[in-house]
């Protein structure tokens, strides 16, 4: 195995390499610039990881890490019309800088593109390959969804909000590993264990990057600070919030949830006072460490080298440790 | 094999054994809703029809069938969004009755579990299956694509548009024959043979759609009469008219596509009596014809019993001499 930014490195040359060719340009175009947008790959990084861990050599998964990438660059696009963002990676989204019929049907494609890289796999690895990539896609549809009918639903509870970012988020982290693991040849067990260790280090990650969003410093990577405050965004943070707060916390916060009318920084400011009295921040920090270490517990019972194991860790705690 | 009425119903009573189910609703409900709202069936028809037109059991081509009517359900759903369009089938479009996002995301899980659908196949018939599928709909995005750019494209000549509605429209006809032919073992030629007469059958067909739109009766199934001609929708016809129009004709029909102030009935009236001073319903009908003698050429090629050729051609003439 070999240290994230190698991956990265590779990841980054294939997509390079293998732009995608065709006509209408206003059809195609748009499936290479979100690709070059750039960011983390980590899912294409986990598929490459997940084959070499099972003792595979990272070219055999090329297909199948460049499959997930365009699957989940089609999940950003049509995201970000539903949510109405202008900015993706510090750059004008696609239904911005083209529009939004261009980047949903550009999204379309990108799926549909997404299957064929699939299906580059050796014909033995095709099944098992298509079985746990085509049912998670649909899982990735029902988490956007309950994401957006959270919304508009007042009793979100911490159990539900789990599940949706299970299904919207932490599923597709399993399925990059699992994904590598199939093409390696791994047993039915060890792809188990291995896509649970990716499922549950998902949601571990999307903790965190709730977190982030209130105290990290992102306005490093173009994203709005404090932009699920400002939008009353049922984050982990905030279920926790209306859960514990009482008294003055309370009113606190159902002011700035009610009120239209406000400068952003002031509500950021406010919100996130009321965070601090309520110790959210550390009640989410060791909700996501659980999920670490839950993770890690799982990836014990795989037999695989020691040192091998110690590259996920690794993995692990660069986005455990991350600032933006 | 069977009339066009039987296997018609056998399309209806397999949507309504196997509603989608699944949570949320608001993601699961707007593909039993658009599914529900009928129509001709043409495709999955077709997909039965090819199977056993080589003689298979239209029984071994229910999933295939099934899961082209719901990659082409996916297709309107987000076609209807990109157009505007608020009808569909004369009931609300999914992007009304629920809302943009929910029609979005459902359109993409509509994708997905169709791609599922066609994997119901034997092992053996899956490779071949999918590889003519994902083509086809990589090809449907591109046509739907030329169609908007023809929106703002002053130059769109016969040939462009014959190419896009081959993409756009024709092909999926093509393919759906072929699978079902696929799932009763034709061989590569009949295959071959069978998807192109689909494909021309099928721009014969949407040439019809425009004749139709001006003078069919579609007021009975809730489509606006003249509707292509209001939004100056780039049909074969305005195509044929802009090309032939000179003096008085020409002066006209340039009035009536730069005028952004009208009533509706008035234009629709005014530029369909330019349409009859040039004659472009003639030419369209005669081009239409041409595809549909080509088309009954292929099929001449196939050897397959004369009585099974003669269902596709009754298929065809109820496409070519319908009013609506």
């Amino acid at each position: 195995m070999r240290p994230y930014a190698e991956y990265l490195q590779y990841v980054n040359s294939l997509i390079q390499q293998s732009p995608f060719k065709g006509t209408p340009g206003n059809l195609y175009e748009p499936l290479n610039y979100i690709l070059a947008l750039g960011g983390k790959r980590m899912r294409p990084v986990l598929t490459l990881m997940g084959c070499e861990l099972f003792g595979g050599n990272m070219e055999d998964a090329a297909q199948q890490a460049l499959a997930i990438e365009v699957f989940h660059n089609f999940t950003l696009m049509h995201d970000d019309i539903m949510d109405n963002a202008p900015i993706r990676r510090g750059q004008p989204a696609v239904h911005v800088k083209w529009n939004e019929p261009t980047a949903i049907l550009s999204g379309d494609l990108m799926m549909i593109k997404s299957m064929d890289l699939i299906r580059n796999a050796a014909p033995d690895k095709q099944k098992p390959l298509l079985d746990i990539f085509n049912k998670t896609a649909c899982e990735v549809c029902e988490g956007q969804q309950m994401d957006m009918d959270f919304e508009v639903e007042n009793k979100v509870n911490e159990e539900l909000y789990i599940e949706m970012i299970r299904l919207k988020t932490a599923v597709l982290l399993g399925c990059s590993l699992q994904a590598g693991a199939i093409v390696a040849g791994a047993t039915a067990d060890a792809q188990k264990a291995i896509y649970s260790f990716g499922e549950q280090m998902g949601v571990g990650f999307q903790l965190m990057d709730d977190i982030l969003d209130v105290y990290g410093q992102s306005d490093k990577v173009g994203k709005q600070v404090g932009g699920d405050i400002i939008s009353n965004k049922k984050t982990y943070l905030l279920i926790k919030a209306l859960e514990l707060a009482e008294g003055e916390n309370c009113e606190l916060l159902h002011y700035w949830l009610n009120e239209d009318d406000f400068a952003p920084e002031e509500k950021v400011k406010a919100v996130t006072a009321v965070y601090n009295n309520l110790g959210v921040k550390e009640i989410a920090a060791a909700k996501s460490e659980a999920y670490f270490t839950l993770a890690y517990r799982l990836l014990d019972t795989i037999d695989i080298p020691a040192e091998n194991k110690q590259y996920l860790h690794e993995f692990c705690e660069m986005i455990r440790t991350r600032i933006h």
